[in-house]
C-alpha cells in the first residue's frame, strides 16, 4: 500500500508508531520498522543525549529498515538539553525525526542539512500551516481523540483531517483515534497518506512497559480517559485512574498547578510503565483503547491493520459498483 | 451503492437528511428522499400534530418516495404532547421514525404495530444496545463532533462507529461529522452501513432558513462552535455567537439554568433562522462546517457525496492492490 508518505519515509506500509514518553523504546521501534512500517524511538525517554545514540543503536541491531526519533519541546521549568539532543538525532544516523510541541523553526537548518526527513505533529490546520511554511516533510494531525496534548481546539479527526487535506499541499498523517484496519482506511478514504498509531503499539508484545499496562489498556473502554490540565490550557488524554481524577477535581476547584506537580511528577509515570502500578502516577492512552482487545507482536499490528484496510477498501469499492451492495 | 440501510429503508443511497429543528421541513426532506437519499421531518418544528400530518403532506406533493419523520424526547417543565405526536407520525404515512433523545421503548409496539421502521439516534456504545434490546431497527450512533446533544461521554466517531460495530448486531449510521463522500467512505469503512449529515443539509438551497445563516456555515471554520449547558450534564453544541459565548460564561462562573433561560429560549433560535439575526439567540451547528463551502441544491449533496465516495473507494482499492501506489 503506497502512498506520499511511504514513498518520503522509504517504508512499506503507510503505518507509524507514534513517540511515546517511557513507551518509545528500540525493540517496539525496531519491530515496527522490520515489520515495514515506520519505529519512532522517543529521545527524552532517554536520560541523556549519548543514551539515545545508544537506544538508536539497540534498535539498528535489530533491523536495517528506516526508524525515526521522536523530539516533544514542551515549556518547562528545567526544559532538558534540546539543542544537544537534536545533535544526538542527527549523530544517531536515523533518517527521520518526529517534533512536537513547539514550532521546529529554530532546528529545520540543521536537520535538513543533515538529511533527515522531518514529520511535524501538531493538533490545528493553523498549525500545520505554519509548520509547512517552516520547510517540514510531513505533518501528523492529532485528533481530539487523541492520547496525550490534544491542544484546546477540540476538533476530532473526522472533521480535522479532511480540513487538513483541504489546507495542506504537504503529504500528512492521521494522528489520534487509529488502532486497525478500519481506521486506516477511514483516514485513507479522508484524505490522509496514512497513520500514525500509539495506543495501539504501546500493546504489543516488544513494548517495554508493565504487562499491567497492557491488560488495563485491553480491558479499558472508550470511555476510560481523562482530560486533565483543561483549566491551565495544556489538556492532556490521560488514562482515567484516581490520580487523574484528583487532578481534574482539584483543577476543577481552582486549584493551581503547584497544588498538582507532585500527582503529575514523570517520575511517578515511569513508574506505571516500570513497576505496573496503575495508580502510581498519571499515565497518556488514548480512547481507541476501547478496540484494543489484544496483545499481539508490533510486526503482528503492522500486518493486520494494511491486511485489514486493503480487504474494506476492495469489498466497499466493489460493493459501490454492485447493485447487490455490501 | 447498497448497504443493509438502503435495502431496510428502501433507498437509493446510504445517506440520511439528520432531523433538525426549525431546519427539518418538507421542501428539504422531499429534495433529499427525491435524490435517492432519506429526508427527514421535524415534528417538534410543527406547532401541532396536525400541523406535522399537513408538512407530511406538503412533502408527499413532491416526492413519492421513502420520507422519515423525527421525533426529538427530551427533558421538559411542559413537554410537548408527545404521543399525540407519535400517532401524528403514523396517520401522516411516513416509513421512518427517527427517535432521539428518551429511549423509544414506550412507543415501540405502536411503531412497529404500524409497520414504521425506527432508526433511534443515541451517542454511546451502551445506549445503542439498550436500543437494539428494545427493538429498534436501526441505530444513528452521534458522535462528539455532531451538532446539537453530543452526550457527556465526548468519543468521537472515529472511535465510537467501529465500538458501535463491535457491539451492535442491527445495521446503524454514523452521524456527526459528515458533509461530503470522504465522510461517507470513511464511515462505511468504519463499519457503518451509511452517514446521516445534519449542518450539510442545513446548508442547501432548499433548507427553508435566513440565507445569513447558510452563509454564516460557509465562512465559519472547524473551531467555531460552543459547547453549552456541560454544568447542567445536557451538553449542547452550538454555533459560537454572543449569546453562546455569555451562556458559557455565565454556567462557567457557576450560574443555574434559570440565569440562561431567557438567553436559550426556542423561540429565539427561531428568530436566528426565520429572520437571519445570527445573534438572536442559540442554534445547533456542527464542526464539520469548516468543510462546507458553498450552498448547493440538496439533490446534489446527495450526488456529490455518493460519486465522490465512490471514486475514493475504486482509487483506494486500486492503489492497495498496485504497487505504484496512490
Amino acid at each position: 500500500m503506497r502512498t506520499r508518505v511511504t514513498e518520503l519515509l522509504g517504508i512499506e506500509h503507510p503505518v507509524v508508531q507514534g513517540g511515546m514518553m517511557w513507551v518509545g523504546r528500540a525493540p517496539l521501534a525496531a519491530a515496527v520498522s522490520e515489520a515495514g512500517g515506520l519505529g519512532i524511538i522517543t529521545a527524552l525517554t532517554q536520560p541523556t543525549p549519548a543514551d539515545l545514540v545508544a537506544e538508536v543503536g539497540r534498535a539498528r541491531a535489530l533491523t536495517d529498515k528506516p526508524l525515526g526519533v521522536n523530539l516533544t519541546i514542551l515549556p518547562s521549568i528545567n526544559p532538558p538539553p534540546y539543542a544537544d539532543y537534536v545533535r544526538a538525532v542527527v549523530d544517531s544516523g536515523v533518517t527521520v525525526i518526529e517534533t512536537a510541541g513547539a514550532n521546529p523553526e529554530p532546528f529545520m537548518e540543521q536537520l535538513k542539512g543533515a538529511g533527515l526527513t522531518v514529520i511535524h505533529k501538531c493538533t490545528s490546520v493553523r498549525h500545520a500551516l505554519k509548520a509547512e511554511r517552516v520547510g517540514v516533510d510531513v505533518v501528523s494531525i492529532d485528533g481530539f481523540e487523541c492520547a496525550g496534548h490534544p491542544g484546546e481546539d477540540d476538533v476530532p479527526g473526522l472533521v480535522l483531517i479532511p480540513a487538513a487535506g483541504d489546507a495542506l499541499t504537504i503529504p500528512f498523517l492521521a494522528s489520534g483515534g487509529f488502532a486497525d484496519g478500519r481506521g486506516l482506511a477511514a483516514a485513507l478514504a479522508l484524505g490522509a497518506d496514512g497513520v500514525n498509531m500509539g495506543t495501539r503499539f504501546m500493546c504489543t508484545v516488544e513494548s517495554e512497559i508493565a504487562d499491567s499496562v497492557k491488560q488495563a489498556i485491553v480491558e479499558a473502554s472508550e470511555t476510560d480517559t481523562e482530560l486533565i490540565f483543561r483549566p491551565l490550557r495544556n489538556t492532556a488524554r490521560v488514562a482515567s485512574n484516581v490520580v487523574s481524577r484528583e487532578v481534574v477535581r482539584i483543577l476543577e476547584e481552582g486549584g493551581e498547578f503547584a497544588d498538582v506537580r507532585e500527582l503529575v511528577a514523570g517520575a511517578r509515570g515511569r513508574r506505571v510503565f516500570e513497576e505496573g502500578d496503575l495508580d502510581a502516577g498519571i499515565w497518556s492512552v488514548g480512547q481507541v483503547q476501547g478496540l484494543i482487545r489484544d496483545v499481539p507482536t508490533a510486526g503482528e499490528v503492522v500486518r493486520r491493520t494494511v491486511r485489514q484496510a486493503e480487504e474494506i477498501l476492495d469489498r466497499l469499492s466493489l460493493s459501490a459498483r454492485d447493485p447487490q451492495g455490501v
